[in-house]
């Protein structure tokens, strides 16, 4: 039984025209300061109403008294004063016939029987006012469409097709943060808070049905109507993905959602099998949720859970490999006539099977050639590469490290070889210009400096992106020589998900092969 | 049964006055041009000798048509040509009384019967003339106290206490990368390959016994003589940390370790087993190995398992006491006491349990009053503390989203505003200043711009590091919004570790928790 059904207007929350904001503040820090200093931070340009009886101007904006004496209609009405005082507050929304309504006060139903009473008293009257409320002790809301960045903390998510709706507003705010670092859009953000009349279904409708969202994230503490969640995921699952970081596991878990939230989290066993029914994907972590995020928006769903792997040194195969079984992934069993077609060019002792170890080879075209031929390949579903993806700060490394620090090595301690040291350095290049391209079955072979360009991580990309298009295969590359910041400059900058370790890679490729399994088995269901 | 029982003299390895390079060529990408090209870079000063019969000078040196014509002694002999004519020149080493080689030819057991046949052929020459083999198919060796980075790849480690054998040399190289950019510092590396004639054991025993290193870090994809190297590894755990993590799990994990290095995996579960009992750590994934070195190599042993948890917003305590189960964590239960002195200073709604949210307050003061409450107290075994660290990053970005940004879109988009705008931020600014200190139990308070110092990393790190020095117990900080390059920059300047993720911050926490729980066990035993 849901007592909150009256009629909801989402679409004023997230592309209000005007918001007004109780409690504003000119204190540094407050709540009633923070919230409208980053809706102005973040290019909100609709209008904006500061309500303070105290002050005669708050940011610059005249301040009224109270909510009735703001003189336009009010879309948004934002709530940043003690919780003892929010009741009166939407007693007064309700006059003015607002219908949505962030609360960030707490001292609500988290804290005990009294903040309960209030929670369940706002609540009543927000629900016989037909007020949606985000909150209370919510961190706010996000909206691309209208640039409106109605958070508690200055947070300017990248635009994207990601909704995103969380339990905990600083967990929340921070994923975005770690979004922004990887190159991750978001379409929206709510923070859910206490939930006094909404559910964490009721933004997944939302999302379900919105345009401008491609992919659903979710992290969840404890859900009032259960049923009701896993029937509006099961509408959504067969056309977006949903993926869900479940918090509450094990006993110890389960205590720290109940300080936090006030959520009973349940028995999390059963809640993932039931997710998993549902279609829901499941990330196992806060960093796994962007990485999910990331990937699930950005590559295509694979057809099966065949997996192609491509390295350039056998440990980082094995790395990788060694997650297939737990994440029920399969080493592709590469046909006869890919195996001879890698054997014209690679060094005769690489591996000869999938995880292809192409052994230290450095001749880029190669790294290529093994990327189509497994690509291409009807055996592999998906494909992970490692060490052909160098990183946005590799090449000035190594600049430096391969010429600048033996040069100086060399003036320094053995200076008077220096000449002769430079000497056979040019031999060396030219000699390596002028055999490029040979083929050397017993060693890794030279690098051919006419690839220099190749080498680039744009022009692998480049290929990915279109072997990715061709043949709506996955293709996770794996920056093993880089860090963070490298990565997301690559994902904001071309849109396709790499991953920095090899375990994280298989984890996503686990993650989309269990989707496809599910959305194979629902065409099924109704194909019959 | 070992038969390869002579004595070995790996002091001549780690620190060799001289190192010859049969095999050194010019040509730009060749093994024989990157080792001894990143010997030069890494700094080494000893004497170098080029053996090359087709050149005249190799990167400068005078090159010699064979090792025999090398007019003086060699301490070590780096072999970088093809497997077929290595046991030659093994024949004339073992004349000139060289007793290491470093072979990183590839093409031997890894690569089927014939390449078996001829690395037993090239073992029994070693061992017979008393040569102890790196190798073959390794990627090298690296040494602090030469300054010798014996390496196929430029990578020129943090000097540091962390001893690492690596089964995989190209996994080896890129985790003392990793390392490198999480403030790592390494004292010896050893691509151990394909191990012919020495076993992790041996190095393992070097390493352990050696005073350059205080933790040792290995990854192993198969061990020979595995009762041997457990009997090491209990006499190494009681004094230092032993951290290994251990490819080839699953089915397809050990396919793929079988294909890489001709090793036999074996059940995992069992080798787990016997590394529990051992002492020994295990590190589950790539990334964790260099979180385990970070962290065992920087704070101290706990003396439990009791873990303080404090964070400023709860979604991260809940996502941090998830896995305190899985881990072998306990939440801390703090005594009355602690709860009445922390609630002297909190808002009222603070969680008043462990995790201890502190509900977004903004007095940095409190943040170390919590602190010094939760370590000093007797049944707090660990801290670990989520949202108090900022970040390198922090202050420029928070500057201009909190200030910049806003001033921006004001002159964009309100200009006749502007004036006010200004006028309003300086009387909060103000108002802000007079009333610092003040307490709002009902609210989350706001900034006191007079704790501007204390927000720096510097000057939390600092009373960390105080506070692990006065309690000996680990105090973990989660640096929850930013990167890697900052948590890096903040450990090569401080030497603490700190982690980049609640759940990373636990498993470590976990790590160290089972160490202290085998060092207990063996304390007990010795005693009884």
């Amino acid at each position: 039984m849901r007592e909150n059904n009256f009629t909801r207007d989402f679409d004023k929350l997230f592309n209000p025209r005007s918001v007004a904001v109780v409690g504003a503040s000119n204190m540094l820090g407050k709540w009633g300061f923070n919230m409208p200093m980053n809706m102005i931070g973040g290019g909100y340009r609709g209008d904006l109403y500061m309500v303070n009886p105290r002050e005669e101007r708050v940011l610059g904006f005249p301040a009224y008294p109270s909510l009735k004496d703001i003189p336009a209609p009010v879309d948004l009405l934002v709530v940043a004063i003690p919780a003892r005082k929010v009741a009166d507050v939407l007693g007064e929304a309700a006059e003015k016939g607002i219908c949505n309504a962030i609360v960030v006060s707490s001292n609500f139903g988290e804290v005990g029987e009294e903040g309960a009473r209030m929670e369940r008293q706002v609540a009543d009257i927000a629900s016989q006012a037909g007020i949606s409320i985000v909150g209370p002790n919510t961190m706010g809301i996000y909206s691309k469409t209208s640039s409106l960045c109605c958070l508690g903390a200055p947070v300017f998510p990248l635009e994207g097709s990601v909704g995103f709706v969380s339990q905990s507003g600083n967990l929340g705010v921070q994923l975005m943060t770690w979004g922004y670092r990887k190159g991750v859009g978001f379409s929206r953000f709510v923070g859910s808070g206490n939930a006094a009349n909404t559910d964490i279904s009721d933004w997944l409708e939302y999302l379900g049905d919105d345009t401008e969202t491609d992919t659903i994230i979710l992290y969840i503490e404890g859900i009032k109507d259960g049923r009701r969640f896993l029937e509006v995921a099961r509408r959504i699952t067969p056309r977006k993905p949903v993926i869900a970081l479940k918090a509450g596991k094990g006993r110890q878990g389960e205590r720290a959602v109940l300080s936090h939230s006030g959520s009973l989290a349940g028995p999390f066993e059963l809640f993932r099998g039931a997710m998993e029914q549902a279609g829901i994907i499941e990330a196992e972590t806060t960093e796994e949720l962007v990485d999910l995020a990331a990937a699930f928006s950005s590559l295509p769903i694979p057809r099966g859970a065949r997996v192609g792997v491509m390295t350039l040194g056998g440990g980082w195969g094995v790395a990788a490999a060694d997650s297939f079984d737990r994440e029920g992934l399969e080493l592709a069993v590469l046909p006869q006539e890919v195996i001879a077609e890698l054997d014209k060019f690679l060094p005769s002792f690489w591996s000869h099977r999938n995880p292809v170890d192409i052994v230290g080879n450095v001749q880029r075209s190669n790294h290529f050639r093994v990327i189509d031929a497994m690509a291409t390949c009807d055996e592999v579903d998906m494909l992970i590469t490692m060490g052909t993806l160098l990183g946005r700060d590799f090449w000035l490394e190594n600049m430096f490290k391969t010429s600048v620090r033996p040069f100086l090595s060399m003036l320094r301690y053995r200076t008077t070889m220096l000449p002769f040291f430079q000497l056979s350095i040019w031999k060396g290049f030219r000699e390596s210009l002028s055999r490029r391209g040979e083929r050397n079955p017993e060693g890794s072979g030279g690098i051919n400096p006419g690839e220099a360009w190749q080498w680039t991580d744009t022009a692998i990309i480049r290929r990915i992106k279109r072997l990715m298009q061709q043949e709506r295969k996955p293709i996770i590359a794996v920056a093993v020589n880089e860090g963070e910041r490298s990565a997301s400059f690559r994902m904001r900058n071309s849109g396709v998900f790499t991953a920095t370790t090899p375990e994280r890679a298989v984890r996503v490729a686990g993650k989309l092969a269990r989707y496809s399994r599910f959305l194979a088995a629902q065409a099924k269901k109704a194909g019959a």
